[in-house]
This record gives structure tokens, sequence and C-alpha cells, in this order.
């Protein structure tokens, strides 16, 4: 059924409209974007808030909710083991808990799409779906077989390959479920086993997700190991000939940021994360200049401690102002796009991102009734200076309603949050 | 009465206590803090709740809050000349609509006391009063009598002075109001003027509330006028033997840190603030170890754009790590000491602060059951890494229930936001 949303002001790429309607077709596309037409029958009266599009989160590990708060206060190395230590105990149902956490608490926060690496499989990837989200989704691959989930798969390589190729099959042409490889990183991939990933993704058109310059140590490691840079370490052997999405990019040579804008390879900028694990500050006004594809993550819970987009949209475009101690560093405008429209093309969902007609209809209403929205200057700094996930009130994902009034329409709140408790009961901290 | 708080755990200096109660006395003291008794007739029963210490805003302008998202993109010095152009419009309601508004939001994000420097006068402060909160008001003065509140007051330093002397006098002895001399830093105050304020601060007892070395900009000036760093400047005329809360102090070299350290002079860290108008990143790991008292402040919505000092804490835990590129740089529970028992003691509520027995009984209480706070791995992580100003529910200030649920006992938030928001749209942006 056409739907037709009434809310006081709304956010599309060339501005904010007011006093504004958008209606959704049958299909879940946007059939109409702009002033309130006095003739409509208005289904969703959202008077008192601000539409925008879904948030895109791009680069997590959802199923790692479980572990919050796991080694707050470790650097980057030691944190990573503590995390594949208790990895060590995960069965596959405590990877259902795990993410059914994170998509309770992605869409609470207004996000409606997310690109994420880890173990997935079918029945996983249905989850998403059945909860209305839309995922680019990774599973995750080490050459050394001894990290990863030994409880739920062998990881393989070869045999992960294939799985992914199996699910790229299984959910072709989905609108909510695309598959990426997921190699995990440059430092636990062999260069045979990388430059494999890249042919097979140059023939068989699926996407690369993989974590690029990361930590110094990273950075260190691969230098001393093959004398380059890991992006350039990389592009040695042609690896961004395919489509590829790098998360952090935190140590990136202004040589890797040209490798990146002329391959066309989309970068993730994870501003708490890399914050947080003493990674670094990335070059994002160096890749913004660069023209590169850029979208913005909140990494997994273990290494943030939460969900909201919101916060990383603040700290992007905070962040660099304060490091170089130039105020027009990066412009809030730039961040709510690479949050959103840009984002969503970065993780393989083109068709939404943007409030305009004939893009899926991903959207959220945000409350303007709070005291931080108080006085309102613009809705663009609204969002990207006081808003927070709290300010999310209603999600349509594709057209669907999934979230009303701070309550799941797709997802039992209640029985999640048990679950995911029990299992981190179970396996401790 | 007494009030008998039960709660799954709350956080004192020492650790954290499951199972808890809580009680505060008919004086507003916390007279009982360990693990629930069973005789105990409970008045209120915070099952699914945590029990903090209320949160310090160690500096800020609350009228502020009228000129949200105004120069969001300007640097410093720039954005400053935009703040003092609105404020030639201000009247004195401006500054009452203004200040509601900000109490209206820290309460709600569980902000019990703050150190502010704005337009102060005796009805503002019984506005305080009656809200229910704790402040350190310091009246502004400027050399230059051009800029501050035409509308409002003179600004005449000597005038100030005597209201400050009088405010303090009709207030003394109060335990929410207290008051301090409040010139506004040393590039818009004549030395003439600063030291008179410090002599007469060191007979008075009244403490001073002044910005030191916010931005790059002040540095250049200060050093081009004096021949030397701002706090170098300060210290040439003694001006720290006074009992001084300095705000920022982002640029402090090691022996300006020397001094504050030497002195006991106060440092108020307000990171999100200096990242947004590009000042920098304060030295909080050199000012931790030198055993500076700290706080942790919002600064203005004007440059924020909120109040929730959650973000301020998660952010100055996790940004000196990235910066620096060490995780060990910062400990969350430093941070949670500075925003509530340290930054108590350095705006003088030093009987305030800690859930400790005798103290004065300023309790927040925040919501355990939503998805981040899910698994729940120890309160401090949860307060450092994934809580919001939303997951406060109850806040008590002195005993005095002052905010219940998400609604406030003491303020009528409907005409306050009404109010702010016409203030606005009668001065622009």
């Amino acid at each position: 059924m056409t739907k037709i949303l009434r809310a006081d002001v709304l956010l599309t790429p060339t501005g904010e409209i007011s006093n504004a309607e958008l209606e959704i077709d049958d299909n879940g596309r946007i059939a109409y974007v702009g002033v309130a037409r006095p003739e409509s029958a208005v289904t969703h009266d959202l008077s008192g808030h601000a539409l925008l599009p879904g948030l895109v989160n791009g680069h997590t590990h959802s199923a790692m909710t479980v572990q919050r708060g796991v080694s707050d206060d470790e650097g980057f190395m030691p944190w990573l083991a503590a995390v594949q230590q208790f990895e060590q105990g995960l069965t596959r149902d405590d990877i259902v808990a795990g993410l059914e956490l994170a998509m309770l608490e992605m869409i609470a926060n207004g996000t409606t799409a997310f690109a994420d690496m880890y173990h997935w499989d079918e029945g996983l990837l249905e989850l998403v779906k059945e909860a209305g989200m839309r995922v680019l989704a990774a599973p995750a691959m080490f050459t050394n077989e001894a990290v990863g989930f030994p409880g739920v798969s062998p990881l393989n390589g070869a045999e992960t390959l294939d799985l992914t190729e199996s699910l790229a099959e299984r959910f072709k042409g989905d609108e909510q479920i695309k598959l990426a490889y997921g190699p995990h990183a440059p430092y636990t991939c062999s260069p045979e086993l990388l430059r494999e990933i890249s042919e097979r993704s140059q023939r068989t058109g699926i996407p690369i997700h993989i974590h690029v310059s990361e930590s110094r140590a990273e950075v260190e490691q691969i230098t001393e190991q093959y004398g380059r840079t890991p992006a350039a370490h990389l592009d040695s052997f042609d690896f961004f000939d395919a489509n590829v999405l790098a998360a952090h990019c935190v140590h990136l040579t202004p040589e890797e940021i040209s490798i990146f804008a002329h391959t066309g390879t989309a970068a993730s900028h994870n501003p708490v994360s890399n914050l947080k694990l003493g990674c670094g500050v990335a070059s994002l006004p160096e890749m913004l200049e660069a023209g590169i594809r850029l979208t913005l993550g909140t990494d997994s819970v273990a290494s943030n401690n939460s969900l909201d987009l919101f916060e990383e949209i603040k700290l992007a475009t905070i962040l660099h102002r304060g490091v170089r101690h130039d105020a027009a560093a990066v412009k809030a405008s730039d961040v709510i796009d690479i949050a959103t429209r840009s984002g969503a093309e970065a993780i393989g969902f083109a068709e939404a991102g943007a409030l305009e007609v004939g893009r899926l209809a991903d959207v959220i209403a945000l409350d303007l009734s709070t005291s931080r929205a108080t006085p309102l200057s613009s809705l663009s700094s609204f969002v990207a200076f006081s808003a927070s996930g709290e300010d999310v009130r209603e999600v349509f994902i594709g057209g669907r309603h999934i979230y009303s009034k701070g309550e799941h329409l797709t997802l039992d709140a209640d029985r999640i949050q048990a679950r995911a408790a029990a299992v981190r009961e179970r396996l401790g901290s």
C-alpha cells in the first residue's frame, strides 16, 4: 500500500524541505519528495519530526555485540587476541544472539543498511531479511585456520570462498541481501589467497570487504614482511582491480590515497573505534579531497561500544577540525553524505541512501520535540552536532515499517536482550 | 523524609557494588551506601537501574542554548565574533530562556552541578535554586566594554566585581549557589583587571573562573603582546595565587602544566568544543600525570551543540588514545572520576561528587534495560563507552527528586522549549 508521510522538514542531497511530504509506492520506492500537497491522503502524520534517509553503517561485525566491553583498555593487537580468544567458544546460536542484538540496536538508532564481516550463512542472512534490514555480508576468511570461529565453521579459505559464492547465487537480485568476499586483512591473509580472491571477484562481480591499514602494528608488520605499506602491498598484485571496500585506512600514505582514488576503492572511516583502540586518526580530509568513495562505520561493539552512527557523524565532523587546528577541515554536509548517499553506494546499495524519487524508501524520522532540537538552527546542524540515535522514532526500509515510537515491529527486543546477556554469562569476559 | 533507593549496581570511588542500596537522610546527605539490607523500607525501587553520582559540568555558558547551531563551521575567533554579535540583541528575558533550556537539558542528561560564566544576577541564581541544581556562577567580565551583553548589564569591570561579591554575600553558605569572579580570558582582560581580580579573590575567598589557552590565535596574540604564553603571562603577576578554575587549557606548555600543579589551579577539559572550533587537543594525560585538579566540561551549546557529559566522558577517554596511538593513554576510571568527584571538588562542591556516606546526595539512576547496556560488562565500561544522557531516568540533588522517568519535577519543559525557540526566532541565526 502506498504510504504518505508528512513531517516538519526533510533532508535531500540538495537541501532541506520544510512542511514536507514523502510518498512511498507499492514497490517500496520513493514516489514523491517535496512540500506537502493539500490533497494527499496522509497515512503517517509525523508532525514534530524530521525525515532523513536511513543511515548506513559501512563497517561492523554485528555478532560481536555479545563482546561489548571485552578488553576495553587494550591496544589493537592485544585486543584482537582477546576477541579471538573469546570467539573460540562461540557457537552458531551465540552468533544469532549477537546479530539480533546488533540489529535491534542499529534499527533503534536509525541504521538501515550495514556492511559486515563475520561468520555468515543462509540462515543468518534470512534473519536480516526478516528483520527488514539491508546487509552487505562478508564471510570472514583468514589464512591461519587457528583463528576464527572453530565452533562454527572451519574458515578454510577455499571453502569460505565457495560458501560466499553460493550465498551470492542464492540471494541474487535480492534488494536486502548482498554478499562480499571477506578476507580479514593483509596481515592475516597470504598474498596468494588475496590474489585469488581479487581474481575471483573480478570474474564473479562479488565485491571484497577487507581491513586495511588499521594500526601502526599492521603497517610495521606488512612493511617488514613485504617491503611495502599495506595498501601498496595489495596494489602490487593488482588487488584493487576488484571492487573493494577497505575498512579503517587510518595510515594510508598520499600514494595509497591516490591508488584508492584511481582504482575506485571505497574506504570506511571508523573514528570511534580507531580512537578507542589507539589506532590513530585517518586522513578524512585528504580522502574527501581525492574524491574517494567513502562510508562511515562503527566497527564492532567490542571496540566502540555502541552502534550509534550519529555519534560517528559528529566525531567525524569535529575530530579532524581539532587535530588539524582548522574548523574548515571537514564540513558537516560532507559527513552526512558519507553516512547516507555515499555510504549506501560504497556498500552496494546505490539505490538507497537519499530521499529522492525512484530510490528505495529507507527513511527514518527524528523527534524534533526534545531540548537538544531546540532551537532548531537547521536540520543538518541538528543531525551533525546534537542528534543522537535516541531521537529516531520511526524507521522504514524499502517502505516497510520496522520501528515505530521506540518499538520494534520485526524483532522481539526482550527475548533478544535476554539471550545475548546469557551468552555473555556463559562465555565470561 | 529519608529516602531508600535500591538498584542493581552502583558506583563508588573504590568500586562497584551489586544488589545495592543507598539511603538519603533528611538533610539530603548520603546515610548508607552498600549492599541491600533486608530490613530496609525501600522508597524508590530502581531495579533494572544503576546509580551514579550526578555528573559535573566544569565549564559552560548555559544561557547560550538559544545560540544552538550559530556559526557551526567557523574557527574560534570568527565564531566568537558571531556569538558576540548575537549577544548584542539579548535581553535579560532571553538569558532566562537560555538558562532554563540548559537546565532542562543538563538535568535530563544527569548533570547535577555546573560551572558557568555569563551574565548572572540574583534572580537568575534563584532560578537555579528552584530548579534544584548546583552552580558555580561567574558573572562575565571584559575590559573592552563593547563586547558582552549591552542590553542587560554594562559589564564594567569594577561594577561586575562588586556584583559578584554582593551575590556571594547574598548566597553565603548556600549549598546550591556559589559565585566566582568571571574575567573572560587573558586576551579580553587587561593585566591590571586580572591582577586586581586575583588580589580580591585571595582576600574574599571567591574563586575565579577564566578561559585560558583555548585557541592557537589566543596563544599567538598573548605571546606577541606580552612575550609569554597565556598561563605564563597570568603567572607572571601571580594570578594563580588565587583559587582558579581555568577552562580549556588546550595549549599549555609543560612549564604551564607545572605552574597549574604547584599552584593548585584547576583545569576544565572540553574535548567536543575544542575539536569543533578547531582549537586542538589538550594534554589530558600530562595533566593527569601532574596531578592537576581536573573537571570535564561541555562548553556552551554554541560550540558543542549539546549538553551531554556522557559524550564528553567517552571522547575524553578515547581521543587521547587515538591521537597518541596509545590505548593506555587515558583510563576510563580516571575520566569518570574527573566527571564526578574530582570535578565537583574543582568547581567548589567538594561535598558532592561521589556516592559515599556523609556526602551530599546528588544521585542519578541509569536505565540498564536497553540494548546498549546489554550485555553489561561492568558499570564503568557502560558509563565510559556506551551510555548516553538518554539513559538517565532519575535525578536527585541533595536528596531532592528533580527528574523521574523522563519527566522534570521542577521545570516546565514545554513552556521552556517554546520560549527558547521564540528567542531564536526573534534574534535569527
